[in-house]
């Protein structure tokens, strides 16, 4: 238990905390008295800047949505081939999962028990139909391989990118830079691990 | 809950009842009481078969681990260029994930909080770094691609084979047979997703 201090808190910085115990203890298992000792400041000064946690939940994966489909308008996932798009949005996905990397998880682990869940998941299954749309389009460009089902491939290029929540951190150590991830992702994706015969 | 039934359960058959409840509630959330109920059996009768939670769960990873280490004493991970192997590796460790599902899906979600679960993260780990080792050899070898880490390549290969757990379904309806998924894993992570120009 810290001793309570002065709010400073704005609802961004408030945020951060609670994101961070959600990814700790679980959204289910996260209440405002958990929220109230990590931030350090009590419990109404927690609902002078939100009504509660669930719309601490609503701000925090709208954080990594609003990132994740603002890709989509770029321009790199607009124009060129259907595959180069692809490959936009794939390295676009892997930068904004390192750079926004608890919220983000925060995302891929959230489950349905409550209303504010369900949406978050409803997005995010949104955006990966948005992909494998843009997968199937490659497909009929003759540009990915024909061997590989698109809606199979979507699957497992996020099983692949999802998976660095896991492991990646942003801290030196792990040996791997943030632009060293996102072209490998692309790389062993697009053209594979194997080293082409010449 | 259901009525007492009379015990005919063998260690073995026990052994798939737990993993389930292991998987739906966590190891640390599961009781000896919640094994009784979904069971239908009493305590007393489960300890005439096993010591308690923790050899369920030594069994049950064991099995996931037996079946993943005997993949690399197979001919087709000894024999060949290592590339081949490390090919051979991936395929049947899609192969084994699917075939032994609640099994692996438990042991990759075991944390360390008793000596059975270290245990189990230590020998994962172990087989995680002979397929690296085998990885490292193929580039040795010139086969790997050079921009992309061997270690690296490690991790985005197990997060791909890996995500298997959280969609893939023994049952009709999800639209892939297993040889399906295996080929696509091996041919996206080595080939690459983009049709070869021609």
């Amino acid at each position: 238990m810290t001793t309570p201090r002065r709010d400073t808190y704005t609802p961004e910085t408030l945020l951060g905390v609670a994101v961070q115990i959600f990814n700790e203890r679980g959204y289910d298992g996260t209440s405002m008295e958990h929220l109230s000792k990590a931030a350090g400041i009590s419990k109404s000064s927690i609902y002078h800047h939100v009504s509660g946690k669930e719309e601490l939940l609503r701000r925090a994966v709208s954080r990594a949505l609003d990132a994740l489909f603002a890709i989509l308008d770029e321009p790199g996932a607009q124009r060129g081939r259907t595959i180069e798009q692809v490959e936009h949005v794939t390295r676009r996905t892997v930068e904004v999962l390192m750079a926004e990397l608890p919220y983000v998880t925060l995302l891929l682990r959230v489950r349905g028990n409550t209303q504010t869940e369900r949406w978050a998941m409803e997005r995010r299954r949104e955006f990966d139909h948005r992909v494998a749309d843009l997968l199937k389009a490659a497909a009929a460009d003759g540009d990915l391989r024909a061997d590989v089902d698109p809606k199979l491939a979507t699957r497992l290029l996020f099983g692949m990118v999802n998976s660095l929540v896991e492991w990646y951190r942003p801290h030196p150590g792990t040996g791997h830079d943030e632009n060293q991830v996102a072209e490998a992702v692309v790389r062993l994706a697009f053209d594979g691990l194997r080293a082409d015969a010449s």
